[in-house]
């Protein structure tokens, strides 16, 4: 009897899983991905980490270069492909970590809430003036990245620390540069895309000058781009640019492309591609 | 006795299936993505195709352009993030379809089988001599695209069928140009990437020229590219570009790009961002 109920039993699990498997399985999964849940003790915010190892990850035991992504609605997918062509070839391989936005909240929220570095609740360039009363929260995110993110990755994968690399785009491009003057060693090169310089009357020109006044080092290598179709926002990134190279900085290396021809949203994919070369070439190639 | 035991196997289905799920839902899957089975009836071979639909999809009744991709090891994941981005602003939205290596084989026999327009034992630039062996099928390729993947997504889909966009790149690249000798037709643009016009001697050239002797047209608009460091590939493809010219087939339209600075692996990003802006752009944005 209990034989017989156990063969039922599986019948029965057959039935009801399998239509469920099946269901999940025809949606698009990214190879050699996975996912961590991660509540930050900081906010306590909720947030998926999702993971791409390298092909040859398990056959060695080699660290890794970190590439670390917001913004994953895109970023995931595009860095995930572009990495499976270029590494071994045109780049090192990489262990990329994408942050998602808080488990349970409108993205656009999320990324206002978590990327821009003042609370600015009448900016009307950004997203909508509703998210804007939750922005300005990047000090606690970064202390999320600092404490808890990179903590955990760097205890679960084989991560080379002195070759962590931070790309952002757009917001995350301002995440990237107030990370720059809140702990610029937190990374050791910074891909910055399009950064959203106009954000509350160009407050990061001034977090930087505040940053200067009691700083002469900042660690880092910067790569910026900007497409050339991006109006303002392009001298508003050449001018960032400058004002970090008339500090010289101790150990700051800052270099930027106008990328012709391309826009906010069509920069993307070109910028990384650059800016992955740059940061993590082959060895053997020169940066 | 008979609720008892549904319960009880209620409780087996959870223990079993649950950490089923669970695994499963540790990939990372993109967004608006869904898997059709395909089997061959031209070749009997097994495929899956990967389609991403518009985020408003569900929301009109609108017809949209369809790309298609092969390669999709790497080609669905970089789309599908450019096209999240771009669409709607610099490139209309679009249905992504790609089609996958053949079900059970190696990836590099798959696409040395499919996307190579001769048989060629001898090619010792392709993967290797064993999956040389299974060259030049491109032609059973072709028909099973024309006429059981694209009648099954444009009878599951709303697509633009005069707006079909064939992307490849390397033997895809190839694959590309050979369609275009035989059924030029069944797409309307032709984004072709860093095409492996070395193959087989230059095998394409020669077939080329066979089209022409029996063909006045070829209506499709191409847009070829290729990274500079491509060595000998660069010349190839601007070679395959002015031979096409000459002919002054009725309908043709195509054009050209070198990218600065890019290799054979980095060229694909970049090249797929500029061949959407080509051949979908947003409307009110000249081609």
């Amino acid at each position: 009897m209990f034989f017989k109920f156990i063969k039922l039993a599986f019948c029965c699990c057959y039935f009801f899983s399998v239509p469920l498997s099946a269901k999940e399985s025809t949606e698009f999964k990214i190879r050699n991905t996975d996912t961590l849940q991660i509540k930050s003790e900081v906010s306590g915010l909720e947030y998926e980490l999702y993971i791409r190892l390298p092909n040859d990850y398990s056959e060695n035991n080699k660290k890794y270069p970190l590439v670390l992504l917001n913004d994953t609605g895109y970023s995931v997918a595009v860095a995930s492909g572009i990495v499976h062509l270029m590494a071994g070839r045109d780049i090192e391989d990489v262990i990329i970590v994408g942050i998602s936005y808080s488990k349970g909240h409108n993205p656009l929220l999320s990324r206002t809430r978590d990327y821009t570095p003042t609370y600015a609740p009448n900016e009307k360039r950004g997203h909508s003036l509703e998210v804007q009363k939750y922005s300005g929260k990047a000090s606690q995110y970064i202390r999320f990245i600092s404490d808890e993110v990179l903590p955990l990755v760097s205890q679960t994968y084989r991560i080379r620390q002195d070759k962590k690399v931070f790309v952002g785009h757009s917001y995350g491009g301002l995440l990237g540069a107030k990370i720059l003057i809140t702990n610029p060693e937190l990374f050791d090169y910074y891909i910055l895309g399009s950064p959203s310089f106009w954000y509350d009357n160009k407050a990061m020109f001034r977090l930087e000058s505040d940053y200067a006044k009691s700083n002469k080092s900042m660690k880092a290598k910067v790569f910026m781009y900007i497409g050339s179709q991006e109006g303002s926002m392009v001298e508003q990134m050449l001018a960032f640019e400058n004002q970090l190279k008339s500090r010289n900085y101790q150990g700051l290396s800052v270099r930027s492309k106008v990328l012709s021809g391309l826009t906010h949203h069509s920069a993307f994919a070109v910028l990384l591609t650059d800016g992955l070369q740059q940061a993590v070439p082959k060895q053997g190639k020169g940066s």
